[in-house]
């Protein structure tokens, strides 16, 4: 709880320093390359004290930015160095594969000591990805209620509204006054410093309303509390998903809301600052997803990557064998006149690109809420038309430049070929359009993340397409045979 | 200021009926599709009565829903039905496009009786895109205070920390006690109730700490607002861009920020409330950048989406004509075994999945700040190595499946084919994996958003190089002529 610490002491905190450091930051407020390498170079020539006089003013999310910008090899040595301002703040704010091959170096004492320092919400961050062993000492290590907190947590499934929240919140009974709840905040030093909004409960715990504090700073002291409350609120579920939790504070605009059990009583909250790297990570992943890149962080174990990566590279490997079957189909076409395969990857690659166009866009929309039931054959109408337009133009496009090359290069065949690419064109952009609006609401339908597969399939489905148009079409016209 | 309204009507919400209508919502909080349809019913057979029974109890963002999922058409016949629950809240909810179509149906006197009871910052979102004679009139329209405050806010860039801001703010001088903050908030009935965080100013205004809501109810009166408060503070500057604004809010964990002008005077506040939907689209955008859709959003007119992506698909037709010269110029060998066209683009199609994996996870890296010049050639270097391991695996899978078909189809050319396409697939899953990682990190060096453009650049690359690699090997081993 560092708030508390800086409530205690306002002298540590250094404006000066602060403002001297401010040559250690870029434009874009990232640690300069020529900070990083003066912290590991004094680090290596083992002059620690030079080392921790230069992270001394870092903010602990810097401080976690140093140790990732880091070479892995050398956190070890820069970690021990500055040993005493990696804190739990600088873990929570680490990235979780760095930290968990830190906190994998740790002693299980070591780890209880900072984990009882920490809100439930990032202890268990870090406990949780320990494995079964090291979490075992880490909780036998633990105070009892800390333990107990802390096992509660974990027995919720993975990214869990209950893995998040945090026990540690302000709960006044509804029969309070304003006054009470002043005099109880100021009176007990055991509560949370942390928190913005008080919930208040009915006698067996259920939430009945909140209160912004600013509500209750600008109420008389008389008022009673269920006078001053919100009694429109967004309970959580203890067990829902984090994705629909970052939801829900970004379409409520919440900045602190009641995590309720099964029974509808209040077990714990979760505020903002835990959701909004849940919000970016969630609205981030969507181009990794669509990429077939897993996870995607630079971080990861490279073999971690290389799994994620390599399957979607056979998948893609499989799927691209259809393909190749429709131009082996068409070997007689291309044998007798081979520069129709110097032409078709063009009608296959611009359908593929405005399929990943469509695919993206129905992919965020799905993501958001923005598409859903009530709208999607509105959304295909609208996909159908801009293809419509596309084709037109891009078909118009290469079908002039064809007809130009043409002129100059006799083996284009004359004048068919710019008709026949113009058409195939045309066909898989439409082709494209559909099926990257349809490919990911079906996936959606069926209750798998739209963002995954989907890009494998609209891909195959324009480069057969693409294929199959321009060779079939120029067989069908007399330009061959 | 609903929050106020709320503050001083608790008999205004209904939990019984918000029990009730929770039927109205699927399992993820989207309205259903029967509840749309009823609504839009009730309002097609004139019976508005009904129309506002059923939306009554609707959360001003599910109305705002409520309007996008309407189509285009309808929503005006909608927008009257309801029109007494159309306010600045749901205005502030809203898609922007759609929001501008309802705004533009407006009178300027209308849009300034809604722009006058919200924060500047969601006046500023409603006025800003109006065209500017309709903002002048709006302008004219709203009192003295509010005009000067809004059109100070237009001054600032678009997508600035100034537009984002809102003015109404608590600031207290640094000679305060707690109490005289406390007294001062009861007092004064004009002040903001949405407020997390207490700014304390200089004497020049000049912001030096802030205290959060939290240390001051837990304080007793007696003691200065100075030794409260947190002398580090993250000041934004009125001029910052709104992704930075976003990032720093991210990294630094912070519910709101002061914003200071060029002198370092306070000039307003930003919320995370206001933020977390910043946060958001910058995530997601990359996705949609990176296929080359633009801002990507279903409600954006047909016209307007034409125009961004077709663009990009003219860029991509001009970029696949390398790639297509280079096969072109392989014509000769493509003419004697024709199979070699239908193989080729399983080459450069796993090619561009590799690249664009890679892609996917720099662009992302860069996009949080977790990819800086400190660890540039440590990326490099990992994705050389994913790319090592992957381009082994995927050649192998593809040189065994050759082999087997060729086993059965004679044309397939014998034991030379296998060799040529594995080698082939290895080198361009090697090229692309760098093409991934050295375009958007050259096109963030040179100050280019490295989402926008690196697609069409890294599967031009991937193309030509599985052309090139596939038909030149195949040319250069003796398989052909």
């Amino acid at each position: 709880m560092t708030s508390e610490t800086e409530l205690r002491d306002p002298e540590l905190a250094r404006p000066e320093t602060e403002r001297e450091t401010e040559t250690d930051f870029d434009e874009d407020d990232r640690l300069r390359p020529d900070f990083v390498r003066a912290v590991l170079d004094a680090v290596e020539a083992g002059d620690f004290e030079e080392a921790r006089a230069r992270v001394e003013s870092l903010h602990p999310a810097d401080i976690a930015d140093l140790i990732e910008l880091t070479p892995a090899e050398d956190r070890a040595a820069l970690a021990s160095a500055i040993a005493d301002r990696i804190d739990g703040d600088v873990l929570a704010e680490m990235n979780d594969w760095v930290r968990d091959a830190l906190v994998d170096a740790l002693e299980p004492r070591q780890i209880a000591d900072i984990a009882a320092e920490l809100d439930t919400d990032d202890a268990v961050a870090i406990i949780e990805d320990l494995d079964a062993d090291d979490q075992r000492e880490v909780l036998r290590a633990l105070d009892p209620d800390d333990r107990a907190a802390i096992e509660e947590a974990l027995s919720y499934p993975e990214e869990s509204a209950g893995r998040l929240m945090q026990r540690e919140l302000i709960a006044v009974p509804e029969h309070w006054t304003v006054g009470d709840v002043l005099d109880y905040l100021r009176a007990d030093d055991q509560l949370t410093t942390d928190f913005w909004e008080v919930f208040v409960v009915d006698p067996s715990h259920r939430p009945v309303g909140t209160c912004e504090l600013s509500w209750i700073l600008r109420t008389p002291r008389v008022v009673s509390v269920t006078d001053v409350m919100k009694r429109e609120q967004t309970l959580i579920p203890v067990d829902m998903d984090q994705e629909e939790v970052a939801l829900r504070f970004q379409k409520y605009a919440l900045i602190s809301a009641a995590v309720v059990d099964g029974g509808g009583r209040l077990v714990g909250m979760i505020t903002v600052d835990d959701i909004v790297h849940i919000i970016s990570q969630e609205a981030g992943e969507d181009a990794l997803l669509l990429s077939g890149a897993g996870d995607g962080d630079i971080n990861e174990p490279i073999r971690d990557s290389y799994k994620a990566r390599v399957r979607w590279l056979i998948a893609n490997l499989v799927t691209a064998s259809i393909p190749a079957t429709i131009v082996y189909l068409f070997e007689g076409t291309i044998a007798q006149m081979a520069v129709l395969a110097a032409l078709m990857p063009i009608v296959a690659g611009v359908g593929g690109n405005a399929g990943t166009q469509t695919l993206a866009v129905t992919v965020r929309a799905l993501a958001t809420n923005q598409l859903t039931q009530s709208n999607t054959i509105r959304a295909i109408r609208r996909e159908i038309a801009i293809a419509l337009l596309n084709g037109l133009s891009v078909a118009a496009a290469v079908g002039i430049a064809i007809a130009a090359a043409g002129s100059a290069l006799p083996d284009l065949g004359g004048g068919t070929l710019p008709l026949v690419i113009a058409a195939a064109m045309l066909t898989n952009i439409l082709i494209a359009g559909l099926a990257g609006v349809l490919v990911p609401v079906t996936l959606e339908r069926f209750g798998q993340d739209p963002a995954v597969a989907s890009s494998v399939f609209v891909t195959m489905v324009t480069d057969s397409m693409g294929f199959l148009a321009f060779l079939g079409l120029a067989t069908v016209s007399g330009l061959v045979g």
